[in-house]
């Protein structure tokens, strides 16, 4: 479906001019992702309109790809009794257990209370008590699961049975008679065996599962590394409890890397796609105070060196500076680049330290050779010129070690390391870096 | 599977004590993507020992997941019809074309005319023609296709036939008797309907597809918004042509991340991985070179504004350098975050600049009232107070819009808006920041 601007001005003309019958039309064959962004575009007060025109099964899944900010406002509209049984009833468990999760106290026990098919209450309110940021978080318990020792007809039978409450089918999970997961059946061999096979003959017993208190992150990273599209979760017995599907877990990473990105560019929240300018301003303020603060030090910093009095040391700072900045976050990117995807942890801190030590290194040697030949080219004093050159040698160096130590002892302290490729680094590296440049200037100048 | 230090070291010390049963015996569950770190990690003599230990269908897999130059070093020792019949044969399509294609053009040739099934090789050589970032790409041809007129019986039996030639079914695909695809037939309907039900009265007619030309960001984006795990693809008359399973557009995302992150700190490859530090340094140079250029250029600047008359100038220049280059960078970060989800391409350049501009005024109003206050507390002289607070205002709201309409002019002219993200945006918001100041310092110091 091509959401062209034609399609939506149809729309809100049909809309506005109360032609709901031709709404409807219009609707027919709208995807849910899709009716979920035209809402993001509507004027609020044809919203509620709007929603009422799709049927219970849509309108749950339009619900669950709105911002929340929308979802709210519309929720707020809707009885206890419609969430529980025209929306929750329409949404697989781990999605009803999310909305269930967003709702506040009172509404959420209503919602429960209300829930007309008491298994399907029972499963919410189990999966209500994992984390949200684990494992058990993430899985759905709509799942096809056969005992090992069934034959293929028994198996087909049930399926049939269990496919009638699930939306689709993923993957026929094999369980043994205490419910304990021992692999999974393939269609291909479902549709290539005879109907006498036993499960246990034809099953494939190497399946990679993860226990419910798993972290979500590392729950993406085993996703992602097997090439999985579901993953069985298993409690500590074994047994199964439910799968997580690889959508929900796209966006675990990219939630992830979005994080990480808005970190190094100094962003707090998420917040591109809000109007509010104040939420907005909100957002990029705190990075913005972290690096006000640190050119107010170094201000002071410098007045303690006696700036006005060796002006032309000033003409360099911006290049102290720079460099410094731009050195410590690309070691720091590096860092936390390689903590997020790497699943055999065995290089040391000292080996990265070192590694960035030698990069750092054959940097800093090239950097300096060069604005040495620069400053000679453009006439600038020899003294000042190796003040200068030696000055970035060390900032170099001195950046690269500290952008390297900073993300790995967050990580190790449990802080998100990706906090350190943001404005902390380079207001950091700044003031660092002037100290280095105004003390090798001391000694070389002589002031 | 957990690649512990222990498992790793004894399978080391057999491979080294030529206890080769054992390390048979270590490796015979093994997943690929675990047996391609584990050959990451090996000394490079024993690692044609230990690849060879491996089943055709493993080695195949494996090699797909080690890093390209580990691949190539080993696929060097191959012979073509080795690759062409052991390696090849037990890959998908997709991944057989994107394995030939790395290789050089004569041994391409060689191993094309050595694949003994002729079906397999008109299939690789077929993939081989579309380009590596679009749909065509990244699709295999193994699928299930049935025809609308079959019965569900006829249906389950074609299924059954072609299914011996795949190693996962993941939807079955419905096509008119022109092969243009029509819908999808979910197992849920083929195992709770009749055998006499004709496929024309059961499937799905709502299908998601893409054309083999679409680009492969567009491919991600699509089966990201729609929650898909396999995409169907087909060509300008809707023929289908093959489908994209979701873990290869897990790769292009994650590379598009990777790639977006990197630019952000000023990196130029993905080398984290390599231990050669000339790579890596190579990798940093370029970028570090822009911020020493620049650094140079507003030396000479400085130099012009005459810093050493009018040193306590100088004191700022930190601040002013870092307040703009950490507005540019979340201003570009805004924007590049922003195209790269968007799919309703719905708000202009004028739209996005002014509320860029709104939020460049809010901060920079906050940030130049704080700094004013804070000089009068630290006993800043009020002209020079004055010059730094409205300097900062002016370069804040600069940098901004600065940061906004650069990666929109990039992405307008089709280069990566993420260039915008780096080094780039934070020195020239260096060098237009300080003439800023200067400019005003000099109406308000009249130096």
């Amino acid at each position: 479906m091509d959401l062209t601007k034609e399609y939506i001005a149809q729309l809100e003309e049909h809309l506005a001019t109360g032609q709901l019958d031709s709404v409807k039309e219009d609707i027919a064959t709208l995807h849910p992702a899709d009716a979920a962004e035209i809402i993001e575009e509507l004027d609020e007060e044809v919203v509620a309109e709007f929603f009422a025109l799709f049927d219970d099964e849509r309108s749950a899944d339009i619900l669950m790809e709105l911002e929340e900010d929308t979802r709210e406002s519309i929720v707020s509209q809707l009885t206890t009794h419609e969430i529980a049984n025209e929306i929750l009833y329409n949404l697989d468990s781990d999605d009803a257990a999310d909305f269930i999760a967003e709702l506040d106290e009172e509404t959420k026990d209503k919602v429960i209370d209300e829930i007309e098919d008491i298994e399907r209450a029972k499963t919410i309110v189990d999966l209500l008590n994992y984390p949200e940021d684990t494992a058990g978080g993430l899985m759905a318990k709509e799942l096809i699961r056969v005992n090992e020792n069934w034959s293929v007809l028994t198996c087909v039978r049930e399926m049939r049975r269990q496919a009638e409450n699930i939306e689709e089918v993923h993957t026929v999970y094999v369980v043994d008679d205490d419910e304990r997961l021992v692999g999974t059946l393939s269609l291909k061999k479902l549709l290539t065996n005879s109907t006498k096979t036993k499960v246990s003959q034809i099953f494939n017993p190497t399946v990679i599962s993860v226990k419910a208190a798993m972290d979500d992150e590392e729950v993406a990273v085993i996703m992602q590394k097997y090439d999985l599209v579901v993953l069985p979760v298993i409690d500590d017995l074994g047994r199964l409890l439910g799968r997580i599907t690889i959508d929900d877990v796209l966006d675990v990473m990219k939630e992830e890397a979005e994080r990480d990105y808005q970190m190094a560019s100094g962003i707090s929240e998420s917040v591109e796609s809000s109007d509010d300018l104040l939420r907005l301003t909100r957002a990029r303020l705190p990075w913005l105070l972290v690096g006000m603060f640190g050119g107010v030090f170094a201000a002071q910093l410098l007045d303690l060196f006696s700036l006005e009095e060796n002006g032309r040391m000033g003409l360099f700072i911006p290049l102290i500076a720079a460099m410094g900045g731009n050195v410590g976050v690309q070691s720091a990117a590096i860092i936390v680049q390689s903590l997020a995807n790497e699943t055999l942890k065995n290089s040391s801190i000292t080996t990265k330290l070192g590694k960035e030590f030698g990069v750092g290194l054959l940097n800093g040697a090239i950097i300096s050779v060069l604005v040495f030949g620069l400053s000679q080219l453009l006439g600038w004093e020899i003294l000042l010129a190796t003040t200068v050159s030696i000055a970035l040698f060390a900032v170099i160096i001195f950046a690269a070690l500290f952008g390297t130590f900073v993300p790995l002892v967050l990580d190790k302290y449990g802080v998100d390391p990706a906090l350190a490729t943001g404005p902390f680094i380079t207001t950091t590296n700044d003031v660092i870096g002037l100290c280095i440049y105004f003390g090798i200037g001391k000694v070389i100048l002589g002031f």
